[in-house]
């Protein structure tokens, strides 16, 4: 038990619980409180002006119950903001990826100004769809998105055409290079063709199944250090890429700040796709009661790493709304966000959950008060 | 944005950061805590022996990262205890279920037998076995466990049985009458007989989808109290009962307590069954890597609630390994524990969540010590 005990020991200094502390310990009446206005259009959560709240002792729950399910999430959930748009159409651009990176941009603007002919207000791109998917071509097809311009063409096309289409996109992802690090780097880019969020894939992909698949990312990338959720004119969407879709809590924290959307560029392979590519999405939509987009890069046999392709669009019951196979496609699929507030009615999780018994942090929404 | 000020503002006390404080408000040096032994076949986790130990200042994480994954859950987790037996074999009773209590009691009690004959080690009955699941009936066939023997014919024969064959039964589920309250309760008798844990559904089945299925057991039943994880011959026992299962928070905080296995006695219905009863099996064994067993009742096209049925064994990987269609059976199937050792090791998730970002908290297992 040796073990088990010097675990539980170090558990009693969490960060969460030094910044509870520093709060708690002044009155109640003493405390102020800055809580995020959440306009639309901002670049993330985090870049916001807040707002500044001197709370009353006597403010109560609008949720009262025994069971303090607004509890189960600290800080509270928020309710589900009304989006700018109700119906649309998502583009999802499952593309395939050669060692030319010119070719690559050029097909992936002729991919998605075909999905915006057919409709889409948002499309999404694969993870990696500039560049080979190897640790070997990470760092030579790395982009300075900073810099910008020509130290960043695959950000600069999606810039112009997202502003000349008026539409939104979920850049999918590409190597960036930010001084001596690199990431794996998800942009949005909002009607106006400005950067409105940045997405460096924090949960980095390293597993090993025997005989089957090994990948390392953490020997040439460096993993994120925040969530990303930002409010677009296609609602408001929580980022994450690939192996950031098997960490149950992220979604959980996108959906208690109000995501509508859950975009996750993926490259799952021939392994761990057909063994969790649509659970994991399917898992992700029904139980945080939203919408799940993903887009993987086109399979490419004869590449080192073979994507498993399957990008998806899924509703917030877990059902597949559309999907494909491994080929080339442009999947047009259009998103309803007024069955969200449908299926919550049916199922009303948010005030079920047990916050008497167990409650999920979101540290840095937390310590950001 | 009103609501979500006021909703914010109550998080600001959640149970949790009460007892950090009080807790974290002494120097470390003379901070006491009290760490949990893990014998085998005690009660549950409360109900044990606690070791006392004074901890160094200096004492460090056994996951050293500045990711801090250890912090993704409070306390820590334990690591996978080596669980008494490795393979065994499971049998998962789907039984029909008729207005004749005494009937479904020896009904029962021959599955078990049967299953015990085919090397069943641990059988598992389904949600309200010995009962019609309406509201109207829970009164009527409720049982007051405490009192026993003739006042709670359904614990009586599970006691029986499993002594007489020396296996652990976890019991399904029956109404239960305690005082003046009712609850939807699973009893797992443990190899002598005994009462080792008692579950009462924690969260209850009330949903409303509009010309589909609408049922509110809060109308007749109270909601439990705890979590519900036991030591028995077959390992560490986490269990659920049906609505359960869709609080992924309690399949986290189990397997943080070392679980090898989620038992769900669950009727799903004619519209959540085809939904989501598989994929919330495969979720929850998928995302906490370790095994699921769920158990309903036979399909009565004639109840007035009309069970999916579909009982399944899932493992660590979330793929199904053993499962039936709506019809009364026995399914026997195999369990190694081994392999969520090696699941675990493929896909390192322990050692990849970002507890510098999120941090689930026990609520119960943290204010124990």
């Amino acid at each position: 038990m040796k073990s088990a005990v010097s675990s539980l020991v170090s558990s009693k200094y969490p960060a969460i619980s030094r910044s509870l502390l520093q709060h708690a310990s002044k009155p109640i009446s003493q405390r102020t409180f800055f809580i995020p206005t959440i306009p639309r259009n901002t670049q993330n959560l985090y870049n916001q002006r807040y707002q500044k709240l001197q709370i009353r002792p006597n403010s109560t729950s609008i949720m009262a119950s025994s069971f303090k399910p607004e509890q189960a999430r600290a800080p509270t959930a928020f309710p589900l903001p009304t989006p700018p748009i109700t119906k649309f159409k998502i583009g999802l651009c499952q593309l395939s990826v050669t060692p030319d990176k010119e070719r690559n941009i050029g097909h992936a603007q002729k991919a998605i100004e075909e999905a915006a002919q057919k409709g889409a207000q948002l499309v999404l791109l694969p993870e990696i769809w500039n560049s080979p998917y190897s640790n070997d071509s990470f760092p030579v097809y790395a982009e300075d998105i900073d810099a910008g311009h020509d130290a960043s063409p695959s950000t600069a096309m999606l810039s112009e055409v997202s502003s000349r289409l008026k539409i939104t996109i979920v850049g999918g992802s590409i190597p960036e290079r930010c001084g001596d690090k690199l990431y794996n780097t998800c942009c949005v880019f909002g009607t106006d063709g400005k950067l409105k969020a940045r997405h460096r894939k924090i949960h980095l992909f390293d597993i090993d199944i025997p005989g089957k698949i090994a990948f390392m990312e953490s020997k040439t990338l460096t993993a994120g250090e925040t969530p990303t959720i930002v409010d677009t004119d296609v609602g408001r969407i929580g980022i994450g890429i690939c192996y950031d879709i098997r960490f149950q809590e992220l979604a959980m924290i996108y959906a208690a700040r109000g995501a509508h959307l859950l975009c996750y560029p993926g490259a799952f392979n021939m392994t761990t796709g057909p063994l969790h590519w649509e659970l994991l999405q399917r898992a992700r939509a029904m139980d945080s009661q939203l919408y799940v987009a993903t887009c993987s890069p086109a399979r490419d046999a004869a590449a080192s790493y073979v994507a498993w392709g399957h990008s998806t669009l899924v509703g917030p019951f877990g059902e597949v709304l559309a999907t494909t196979e491994h080929d080339e496609e442009i999947i047009i699929a259009e998103i309803d966000y007024s069955i969200i507030e449908q299926r919550r009615a049916s199922l009303p999780f948010a005030k079920q959950r047990r916050g008497d018994l167990y409650q999920l942090v979101d540290i840095q929404r937390l310590n950001s008060h």
